[in-house]
């Protein structure tokens, strides 16, 4: 049914092309009476935004949300929400060198398969600026749950073949993570993965990596039976995310080989006495910590040059210029955060619906 | 709203515990005139029972489906199906040992944290016994995508550390796969597999694995942009199945190290020079064949002791009999596969209501 | 999407056809722990069942319930609820002189333009009988209601040009509604109304009427604002109620002369002055008594010769033999009460979502 | 779930206040490909504005539709689009006086018990300015209805006591319906409706009437079995629209006292000999003309000096200022037609993805 609509209880409504006039969203189901400002919505897209370092694109869209409905005297009403973004930096001229050939990795082909015309202009609605829409959606879900007591990051645990130490979830302060442009989990970390995404721009190419996402703060019960198991739901939504291909929660494919003495997470009074389901059993979280992975792939847009083929069905040699980014991963760091809390806030509604 | 609802335009609403009075499913959205008999509904239920290999629970259900409503002298009428699955197995009383206390990776706990009250009798609605209702359903959409010339197949890629080799596409024939009680695409490695499970089962302990799926046929074009991409959906339908941890698909997580030169798929004016998307970009395929694949985890159910807690909120040790699977994938590769299907007609459907 | 799911929090999915196996429902959203007994049910079906009067089929289902899922030790487990309806009293042969022919007022000319097939026996899905699933998932939806402190009643207000007097709902008693076999509100009004109905009978006709449902103890706040006005839903509730061709809340029809200061129900410090909204306003609940009346049309299937078409597109006189309604009010009574307790539990759990 | 979404395949998102930034939609569902211009839009806004004569209000929004997304070289892509209009002349304060009054009639107080919170300027989302999204949805709808061969009018039948002569189908043309400021089918009667209206004017008070639709070109086979009856879904449309109290179809209330062989329509071999069902029979369409009647309430806002009741909790005199209709009749004819359309191309939809 077009598959702009995000959510059961906390539905989301986003709309939106790359170079088009504007991206944004229509949120329903927000309570009434909470207080909210454009600004508090401003901080996750910004995180979102690119030009913030050598990783990311040049392209500088400023990104300000504007609220244009279900707010009175700065507080939502409980009506819908309505979140625009203006697009102001595009430059749509910019792909008319590409717009008859299909870019490897993208939606080119597809789009044109599917619907018979094709924005070629950045992606139109295949682009990855429709992001934005989710980030603006999924900042008001982090502030409902924050009242809940979740705390929850997103980090980039992998680039490019160099992997960030494990994290002690007692210990991690999750600030660490913006206090490097790629938002690693470790400042020297990342510091070496800096050294790769700097080959990789200076060979014209992209990298790729692994995003863990953390969850504490849950407690047993989210998530429902059989179809929408929490982490069906989680997957769902990960894999609706642009350059995801894959997600594992706990121990993840390291499991298919373990035996069902190792995997199982067993209890005493205290507790849980380890967390290899990554924090859900059966669908439904077990007020352990929820852990989950994701592989990123490299970006598909680079400027060394490709085959591909053009509307002409002939072959040729494309490169994709424009401004585009080396390695997505920092910037789907809020993507992941935004898409995890409009899951965990859908399934507290439909929690409050069920006991009803 | 529930979580037994699963598809929009071909709907499936599923119902049934392990030891209730029976599991089923209704169908909405079957279009009308289909011939279709209980036999061929049958024939994959056939191959989801127990029973069938050392490998898997001596539970006889014999799973005897029965059309109850939409079908007129043999042919779908268009109107919802109800196909019911009577329980006859049932042995509730084998459970009464552990209603007390929660199994190692059981959803004991969390049903219990969830609703308040919990049918201990072969976990209830968390039962695997659902997916039968889960294999009927999408034995009606396999039929509707034959028609449409859609072939697909899972089957177990590595149990317990063993591996198969590498499918080649074009040479494989599926039907190896039902020619070994474990269901992998090579005979051979069947028996080591066979071999590790053996030793499992002397352990009173479990495996798990991999399962891929390949699916050929589509057509370019299917899936949605945005939210309901057909890896985002294939990626709900396949984590919603009860072991399943992680999917990932085409070249998956091992993409994380790539650059983008390497992990695009380039054309030419034959068609694609590589499949490392696994057949879907932007969301949406690509007339490629479809890979995922899925980290099954080793059964929670083992007869070995493990430590757990009481509902009296003590430790205990536990062990768990019954009858159950030593390993679950033979038997997770018939409900792969009906997901599959499910979510494919489903998108076809969703296809033809978009262009009309 | 197939038109047989009603509900988005309490949601249920009907099947089954007059003449098919069984017919039925799974409800998904009842809360757990709830204690729930099939005789609960049955009170509510037998109140539906034919054979009660000579203004009813006496076409003898015993509509016995049978749960089969979502049920522990008496009470709900939170999961799907199946209850089924065996059919018993089926005789489909009585339909084989008219399976060539449109019934004149039945669905038989569109259900065949619709789906290109068309179970004849009884009208297949359209028959009346699928009610049974409805007055089944209603009682549910009723139990939980009267914990809310709701109470509702409908009742034949009109039978062939017969009106009952206007009920005083400070004074008037339900249980004399159950006091006579045509539902009326007033026994003598309902005796004149049978007299009307004896002629029907004998001039193998039928006849039709008004049926009034009230609703008291709803709290203001029920209802969405925009589509789904608690109006809206309860409009397609009873619409999609066979016979029914119209509905009106409060003053209804009678309000088109009036003046916006006629109409308008003023208030003051005890509450309001009158009820022309009919308990509704902005489409939420203003706490008043919800008072809303439908239009039933006379049962199609009459004795009586009459004009129609055949599949062989020819003129002919068609009597519709069969076990028929002369009067279908005393059995649609339940049905709109199940209808309404539908819709009015779905809006409980909206408002807990909202709010949550 | 909010209740500002509207149809399943043909999916529409509303959102906005009377005061707000702006009011309008997202379509989901429009099929690729279809040139469409904001002056198409514009048209039927047009319609629905205000300022027209002396029955309507004088606030003069020019309510300019904006396409903001799913567009691309004057077609449209398949993806969502946004339609926004600005509110421009807001006038807030002119509610001061009253936003601590609750105005009968209107849903100020329902509002108030629903949400806690009460944006009182011009009603917020309670304004009949929500209905402008709806127009500009059903406008793209109408065209697709209109490659279809559907033709369909609404009209003002009845205002203030006066009432239309009955209309034949075969010669009226629906032209005649803009050629009088009330849209009255009839010029004559629409003159006498006038006087009724200026009388209630010069009285500081309002009138209300019934609306008739009918729609032609309809093939047999629309609609769905049960629930989502083509007239259950009509009259979930035309209740969701603020001041309508009621409906019939057909013959409607005036069937309650008909015999079954009056009311069955006949057929013979070249069609119906009559249509007292309104073109709807067991909830699918026939392929005769649609038909149906809507009660308009008079409107709410009078200056007339009216009792009432404050957040004080205390009695007060209310004398609605501000800018209102002194009958809405004529301005709800297109949105009449809007939902109309939405329903219908939902429809057509459903119907292409039941037979794919």
């Amino acid at each position: 049914m077009g598959g702009s609509v995000f959510g059961s209880h906390f539905r989301i409504s986003t709309f939106g092309e790359s170079h088009g006039g504007a991206v944004g969203v229509v949120i329903d189901g927000v309570p009434p009476g909470l207080e909210l400002t454009e600004e508090e919505i401003q901080v996750q897209l910004d995180r979102r935004r690119g030009g913030q370092s050598l990783a990311s694109t040049p392209r500088a869209e400023p990104d300000l949300v504007h609220f244009m409905s279900g707010m009175f005297e700065g507080k939502t009403t409980g009506t819908p929400i309505l979140m625009i973004l203006y697009n102001e930096d595009a430059r749509p001229q910019a792909y008319d060198a590409i717009k008859n050939l299909y870019r490897p990795g993208h939606a080119d082909h597809t789009y044109l398969a599917k619907y018979g015309i094709r924005d070629h202009r950045g992606s139109g609605r295949a682009s990855g600026r429709e992001t934005a829409a989710r980030v603006a959606a999924g900042a008001v879900a982090r502030k409902l749950l924050e009242k809940r007591g979740i705390r929850l990051f997103a980090y980039s645990k992998r680039i490019a073949g160099i992997e960030c130490p494990e994290i002690d979830p007692k210990t991690f302060d999750p600030k660490n993570i913006e206090q490097n442009p790629l938002r690693a989990s470790d400042g020297n970390t990342a510091e070496r993965m800096m050294v790769e995404i700097e080959k990789a721009k200076s060979d014209k190419d992209s990298v790729g990596g692994i995003v863990e996402c953390r969850i504490s703060g849950v407690p047993a019960g989210l998530g429902e039976p059989v179809f929408d198991k929490l982490d069906a739901l989680l997957a769902h939504a990960m894999l609706s995310i642009g350059a995801v291909k894959g997600i594992e929660f706990g121990t993840g494919f390291a499991a298919a080989d373990l035996r069902g003495s190792e995997h199982n997470d067993g209890m005493d009074a205290q507790g849980f006495l380890s967390n290899h389901a990554g924090g859900i059993i059966g669908g439904i979280s077990n007020g352990q910590e929820i852990v989950f992975r994701l592989i990123v792939k490299p970006t598909s847009s680079i400027e060394k040059p490709q085959q591909t083929v053009g509307v002409d069905k002939k072959s040729h040699t494309i490169v994709t210029e424009g401004r585009h980014d080396v390695c997505i991963l920092p910037r789907i760091v809020p993507v992941v955060e935004a898409m995890t809390c409009l899951v965990l806030e859908d399934q507290f509604k439909a929690l409050a619906a069920l006991r009803e």
